[in-house]
């Protein structure tokens, strides 16, 4: 009796297995999954730039995408975690875990994190094998990012008022070999979106563009 | 100055954020998200029933889909959780967690985990919004279950080889209002699906049938 035509009461028969396979998934959507890993420091820009890519790869290309930051990860998943090294390291451990099932779900993850460690990126890296993992340094100075104190973070660590605050009294790791750096403190937001498409695009994981789509992306290039 | 055209270096002008919202993606989608909470003892076929029900949104209905099961959640993301009682409760919150956000990015998931306690699975159902939980109850008698006992797993727990096991050393709480009660324990794999995809039809998750497709559903059904 084959498992998948059914099953008699008290039989110890397995019920047979369908999976669908991220490749299945890939296909469907007509791209690659990827990660695409924001690094740098608090106000380097990585939030904003994640979101203004997966925008464009929404709206142009179509894509399956998802944007993971601190809004929908430190109060959800990592509620529980603080900022110490140790937690640090869950956290992102966490995330890694995560992002790993977004991406045999076929989805495009950006994540936007300081994830100031380089052990730490390096263990996500490994988790998810080498081709899936594009690291994305956003390189902006310590005194761009302090100048502009988006969320008056800098004052209140300056201030001593945050404890283990990346920059001031707690170390960011530079990349070392990262797939891209994006110069987030000096370029313009489109300028660093078109450096990341660009690298998708020539890494053959984004959809060819077709029709009014390509005439759109002709017309905002 | 708007955010989005650009950014002058050293200036505190936050860039623009080009959000994609959960209605963007289900209509890129074709169909809603939703999250397909199976529960069950061990050996109900949870996972079995989930992965068919996968197969078959995905090649009929094509849908994005996801399943969690203990295979790539209990190795990944709660690798540092055991089956005492407060390590299942985490185990279950940061599930919820994480399907909130595959909600949110528009795949419909499908969780297959014993989540004995009530407690949790409201806790669950609260945290991502009533509408958007099924709790279905595959229901099959410890008898059935440990008659099959595919794993091996209820010997071994007869034996005291494994404390907390569901259905011998620690309570199953069946659910008292699921949306749905499939007879997983006497019924054949295939009309059990069919039970899934007839609820979810007929509360219009599901995108409408079109030519070759409809055919498939059709000389399937």
């Amino acid at each position: 009796m084959s498992g998948d035509t059914g099953m008699k009461k008290s039989s110890n028969v397995v019920w047979h297995q369908g999976l669908v396979t991220r490749e299945m998934r890939e296909r469907q959507n007509g791209h690659k999954s990827v990660i695409l890993w924001f690094t740098g420091l608090s106000g380097s820009g990585k939030s904003t730039l994640a979101h203004a890519v997966e925008k464009r790869l929404h709206e142009e290309f179509n894509c399956a995408t998802y944007v993971f930051d601190g809004d929908n990860v430190r109060h959800g998943l990592c509620s529980d975690l603080g900022f110490t090294e140790e937690d640090r390291r869950e956290n992102i451990r966490r995330i890694g875990e995560m992002v790993k099932l977004f991406l045999d779900a076929g989805v495009i993850s950006l994540t936007a994190f300081i994830s100031p460690f380089r052990q730490d990126r390096q263990r996500v890296r490994d988790l998810v094998g080498e081709g899936d993992f594009v690291e994305i340094y956003c390189k902006a100075s310590l005194e761009v990012c302090e100048q502009r104190d988006v969320k008056g973070l800098y004052k209140r660590a300056r201030a001593g008022e945050i404890p283990n605050f990346t920059g001031i009294s707690s170390p960011y790791e530079e990349p070392e070999n990262p797939e891209l750096v994006v110069e987030t403190g000096s370029l313009p937001l489109e300028a660093c979106v078109d450096q990341v498409i660009d690298y998708l695009q020539n890494h053959g994981d984004l959809p060819r563009l077709r029709g009014h789509e390509q005439q759109r992306a002709v017309a905002a290039g």
